[in-house]
């Protein structure tokens, strides 16, 4: 371990896997004795999870895609400042579910084109940037359905179909391409394990 | 009335007058005809107020001041989105207990200057300024007696004393030289009737 740690993400449409693969991955790491932090946006730190319940509760309508970008960004923040940068500085791995770029996709296509204005914000309030983002791409048909098979109650951005995970998955993949430094992109439309196995592979090379 | 409507704000030091004052004038410009929204920040809106409560309750430490201003920022957006906005549109007259000089000011000075990150982030989301601001001019030991003599429980900005109602002061007076077109500085020193009768006199010159 280096005392600069590892900052790694994971992004994709819904049901692409993102959650199963950070917590294998995240044991893979602690069996191989690294300090793992395994954390999640929105969320991820007390504060950020009450903006969290405040940003997805309730009517779609409630917040302006302005308004909500702000929310977000004040959630990033202190997710940043209180679970991420700490860890971070202490050597840690630090695996994120969804973080800035599910902001740049979600905010930059969903209700109006707001990208410009999540990268001023970004540049102004959050800098940091993963060093590596695993991006599971899928066919945006299998994707859904799988997250319809789970439960949950925060269903505000799940509802909108095939259409929007089709926008998604577009939207993530010319992510991918805009930072081809930092981004890898895997198959998720395969078994668990093997999907599994891919990542490792990336993240082993990261070290 | 013109149909562009009228955007006047309050500020001031804690117990310098400025609900009273804002009172005092809705009920004098609906007496003359006027049609006027009175509105306060933090707050002021459904949202806003959700926000206001997450950043007033609780801990003083809870947020650092960079979140703290970020959710400040997404309260006023939506406030101004929601209220301010609309009410401007449709002609009426906006009375606002606090605005932005009151972030500018608090968040310039009480932790950290963090002055240039709230001009930097006004302009990219919020924009709007008052077309009048009256800034309640008094005595700091005056106005934290005033404050003290009432109830309430979000006492967090209340409780640092006379030395930083002095800065608050010092902080309000520095605003209005800065934006001395929108800006007008009256002696809260006085009975309340004086006062009024001062704001008055420039919100009837403004129209
Ligand atoms: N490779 C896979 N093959 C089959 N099923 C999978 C695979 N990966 C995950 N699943 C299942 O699909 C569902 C969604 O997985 P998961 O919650 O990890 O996705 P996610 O990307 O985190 O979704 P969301 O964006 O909605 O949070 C779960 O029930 C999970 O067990
Ligand atoms: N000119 C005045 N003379 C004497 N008392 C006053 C005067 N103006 C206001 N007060 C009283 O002082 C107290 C504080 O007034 P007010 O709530 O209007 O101030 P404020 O500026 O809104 O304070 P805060 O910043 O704490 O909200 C109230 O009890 C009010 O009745
Ligand atoms: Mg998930
Ligand atoms: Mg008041």
């Amino acid at each position: 371990m280096t005392k600069s740690g590892l900052f790694l993400t994971f992004e994709g449409i819904d049901g692409s896997g993102k959650s199963s693969q950070a917590r294998m991955l995240a044991d893979r790491l602690r069996d191989m004795g690294h300090e793992v932090v395994l954390t999640r946006e929105p969320g991820g730190s007390a504060g950020a999870e009450e903006i969290r319940r405040l940003v997805l509760e309730g009517d779609p309508d409630r917040w302006s895609a302005e308004t909500e970008l702000l929310l977000f960004t004040a959630a990033r923040r202190d997710h940043l400042e209180r679970t991420i940068e700490p860890a971070l500085a202490a050597g840690k791995v630090v695996i994120c579910d969804r973080f800035a770029d599910s902001t740049r996709m979600y905010q930059g296509m969903s209700r109006g084109n707001l990208r410009a204005l999540v990268d001023q914000l970004h540049a102004l309030m959050i800098r940091r940037e993963p060093d590596l983002t695993i991006l599971i791409d899928m066919d945006p048909q299998t994707g859904l359905a799988r997250a319809k098979g789970r439960q949950g109650t925060e269903e505000r951005f799940e509802d909108f179909g095939l259409d929007l995970q089709q926008k998604m998955r577009d939207g993530f993949l010319a992510l991918a391409d805009e930072f081809p430094d930092r981004f890898r992109v895997i198959d998720g439309n395969r078994d668990m394990d093997s999907v599994a196995q891919d990542v490792t592979d990336i993240v082993l090379k990261a070290f």
